[in-house]
C-alpha cells in the first residue's frame, strides 16, 4: 500500500539538469526531497536555493529514508549504482529512472531487482542542450511527454503512482509501452535528430554562416551543442535501432535528391505535399 | 537623389506572408504603403486593418505611385512580372525583392533592368512554415538576418537606402554578398535543412511518433510544414548548389554512421565534442 504522494519522501539521485528540474518541479508536491550527488556544490547550491531538504555524500544514508528513488545518472552510471547500492534500499522502495535507451536497464532490472522493491522506467521527453544543475530552472516540463516502460513485474498500483508524480511535475501526455518499443522510436524522435544536427554541423566549417540563418539552420542545429559523451553513450547503446533508422533515412533523403536532380517536378511537389500533411497530423 | 523614408511611397507587389509582414513592419516609418495582389479580398482585409493604404488590381496603376517598389512574388512569378510590368515604373524608383534563390533574377537583371530605374535584390531571413497575409502578423522581423545582393550596376546609395528600411523593419544583422555566394550558403542553412526536415517525415509514417518527441523531433521538422509548390521551386531554381550541400551533408551522416557502427567510442565522441563547440561558436 503506497502512501500518499504528500506524504512522499522523495530522494533523487544525480542532480544535474534533470535530476535539478525534477526536485524543483516536485517541491511542494512531497514532504521531503533528498538528493544524492558527487558534487557536494550542487549539493549546497540546491539546498540554499531550498530545491531539496538536504543533500548525501554516500547514497546508503539517502536511501535508507525514502520511498521513492529517481535515478537521474547518466545511462551507464545507472546499472553500476543499482549494482552497488541495490542491498541500501528500505523494503518497499519505488525506484523509476529517466534513461533516454530502456532495453538495457529493463533487461538488467528483470532479474536483478530485489523482491521487495518496485520498479517503473521512465523518459521524461523534456531534456536541453544545455546540461548542469545550475541550467535546470531553464528545463521546463509543462506540456511535454513522458513515457513509461514497466518490467513484466512492475505492480500497476505503482506505474499509477508514478503517473501521478509524473502529471504534479506538469507533464501532460504519458504514454506506457515496452522498452524495445520505446528504444524503436526514441531512436528515431531523438537520436537520429541529434545524429543529422551533429552531421549537418560537421560538413559545415564556416563560422560565418549564421549571418544566412532563417530560422531552419538555428532550429535543426541547436541539439548539436550536445552533451558528447552523454550523446555517444546513448547511440551505442541503442546502436542496432539508431543505424536502423539511419538506414532509413538515407532512403528517403536518397529518393528526394533524385527527384531534384531529374527535375520531376510534379513528383517532388507530390513528395512535399505528403510531407506537409503527414506532419501536420503528428501532434 | 533620393527621398527621405518618411516621405516615401512604397508599393509591395503580392500581399502574401513576406509581403504582408513588412508592410506591417513599415507602417508608421514610411508616407504611404500601396499593395498590388491578384487576391482581392486580401487587399481589403489589409485596408481594413489599416495595413496598407491603398489596394490595386492592376500593378500599373501602382507603380506610377510608387517611390519604392517591394516584389513578394513567388520566385518563378518575379522575372514574368518585371517583364510585364517594367514599362510602367515612375523613373529613379528603386526596386528590391525577396526572392529566395538570387543568381536568376540578379543574373536576368543585370541586362533587363531599365537604365533609369535601381534594384537592391535582398532575401529577409525570416520565413514561416505558415503561409499568407492571414499569418503575416505571426512573422517577426526583430533580430533576424537580412543579405542583400546588388547588382554590378546598383548605386552605392540605393544600397544604403534599402539597408536603412531594412533596419526600421526590425532586422538587426545585414549582410552584403553576391548572388552566387548568397546561393551557395541558403543551400545550406535553408534549402538543405527543408530537405532533411522533408525526408525525416517522409521516413516515418507513424502518425503516433509524436508521443515520443521531446523537442528535438519537433524542431527539426516543424518546417516539414512547408509551402510544397513554392520548395519545389527554390530546389530547382538552386538545384546545384543545393546537390552540392545534400552530398556533403551524406558525407558527414555516413562518417558518423561508420563511427556509430564499428563502436569507435573515442572518435565519436571527439566528432560530437567538435561540433558541439562548432555550432556553440555560430552564433
Amino acid at each position: 500500500m503506497m502512501k500518499n504522494i504528500e506524504d512522499c519522501t522523495i530522494g533523487i539521485a544525480g542532480l544535474g539538469l534533470m535530476g535539478g528540474a525534477i526536485a524543483m518541479a516536485l517541491r511542494g508536491n512531497v514532504r521531503r526531497i533528498l538528493a544524492y550527488d558527487i558534487d557536494g556544490a550542487v549539493l549546497t547550491a540546491a539546498r540554499e536555493d531550498a530545491v531539496i531538504d538536504r543533500g548525501f555524500a554516500h547514497p546508503q544514508d539517502m536511501l535508507a529514508l525514502c520511498d521513492v528513488v529517481f535515478l537521474c545518472l547518466n545511462p551507464s552510471t545507472i546499472l553500476a549504482f543499482l549494482d552497488a547500492w541495490m542491498p541500501f534500499f528500505e523494503p518497499g522502495t519505488l525506484l523509476t529512472d529517466i534513461a533516454g535507451v530502456k532495453t538495457p536497464i529493463v533487461r538488467a532490472m528483470e532479474t536483478k531487482l530485489r523482491p521487495d522493491l518496485d520498479f517503473v522506467p521512465g523518459h521524461p521527453m523534456a531534456g536541453s542542450e544545455k546540461g548542469g544543475y545550475a541550467q535546470a530552472r531553464c528545463c521546463s516540463f509543462t506540456g511535454k511527454n513522458y513515457i513509461l516502460t514497466p518490467l513484466k513485474r512492475t505492480k500497476p498500483e505503482s506505474v499509477d503512482f508514478i503517473r501521478n508524480i509524473v502529471y504534479r511535475m506538469g507533464f501532460s501526455r504519458i504514454t506506457e509501452t515496452t522498452a524495445e518499443d520505446h528504444d524503436r522510436k526514441i531512436a528515431f524522435t531523438s537520436q537520429l535528430c541529434h545524429v543529422i544536427a551533429a552531421a549537418l554541423i560537421d560538413c559545415e566549417p564556416d563560422g560565418a554562416i549564421a549571418s544566412f540563418g532563417g530560422g531552419s539552420f538555428e532550429d535543426l542545429t541547436r541539439i548539436a551543442m550536445l552533451n558528447a559523451p552523454q550523446w555517444t553513450e546513448l547511440f551505442l547503446e541503442n546502436k542496432h535501432e539508431l543505424l536502423r533508422r539511419i538506414a532509413q533515412f538515407e532512403g528517403s533523403l536518397d529518393a528526394l535528391k533524385t527527384l531534384i536532380e531529374t527535375e520531376r517536378t510534379d513528383e517532388l511537389q507530390a513528395y512535399l505535399q505528403t510531407v506537409r500533411e503527414r506532419r501536420a497530423r503528428m501532434t
